[in-house]
């Protein structure tokens, strides 16, 4: 199963010049999708994760999948201001100015074994701002996986030089 | 096990003389997670479920690990502007104003059978704008399940008004 055919690309979105790698594709088509979680979780099937950490949005649909394939543990990495409960917060760049993703205070304990998910890492920044609200509450970050790596944006390299092992299941050229 | 236990109550939250049920302790926890979602999916195992369709953004959490469970495709339903394909959109009552949820317009295809997703319901707007994009879409809406139904809101009679069953794990009384 050739599970790169299930993206849908679409040019000039969000703005020109830009290819969008719409994952929406493959999560709707059952085979593909069962397929890539099973993928995705595959490496840590026996390392007993405790929680798998899926950034918000979409992170949240393959994070859920993953956390219950593994019979793990979910944790929200939100946007600013989502969480109810007592928080932290790790800003990161965007190409103009600085967001926020936040975590639950209590949302892991020391020494919890955590997968990182996104549906697609670029630049790495919310991934790296992930892993380090991840690793302020003590957790040790296993990996960071995502179903798309664009590789030319260098994200891949910025989270392996945190010292966390990065899987994709697919590459696209260009960004 | 008490799945009710595992939920979080956060009084006056996000505003006073609101009780805030906050699902992610009980997400949080193996166990928890695994059973919540295995008991959501169980009645409908043998129904040949082709997508489950989750709410932005913590029925994104639960509906894809019903989808991977069911080995069913996801479909995300999204708040306006979020989706990067040509989308059909439904719009729903807030307590202030209006707002609009949306689904690629290819999403669905007529007669498939479709599960909504959502972590809770309360007025069950955002359940019956969901569920009115997906019969849009011509397909079947074979039912709506939730984590946990505040009844006192009416949102359960609201749906089932529009022949749609729900199914929810827990009920919690006042707002």
């Amino acid at each position: 199963m050739d599970l790169k055919s299930f993206i849908r690309t679409i040019p000039d979105y969000p703005k020109a010049g830009i290819m969008f790698r719409d994952v929406t594709t493959l999560m709707g088509h059952p085979q593909a999708f069962r397929r890539a979680v099973d993928e995705l979780v595959q490496p840590f099937a026996g390392l007993k994760i405790d929680k798998v950490a899926g950034i918000e949005a979409r992170g949240f649909i393959l994070g859920g999948a993953c956390a219950h394939q593994l019979s793990a543990g979910f944790v929200p990495l939100r946007k600013k201001g989502k969480l109810p409960y007592k928080s932290i917060s790790q800003s990161y760049e965007l190409e103009y100015g600085i967001d926020e993703l936040e975590m639950h205070e209590d949302a892991v304990a020391p020494g919890e074994r955590i997968l990182v998910v996104d549906d697609l890492i670029a630049t790495g920044g919310t991934a790296e701002a992930g892993i380090k609200l991840l690793q302020k509450g003590g957790a040790i970050v296993e990996a960071a996986i995502f179903l798309v790596d664009l590789p030319e944006l260098g994200g891949t390299q910025k989270i392996e030089a945190l010292g966390v092992p990065t899987v994709s299941l697919m590459r696209f050229d260009g960004h």
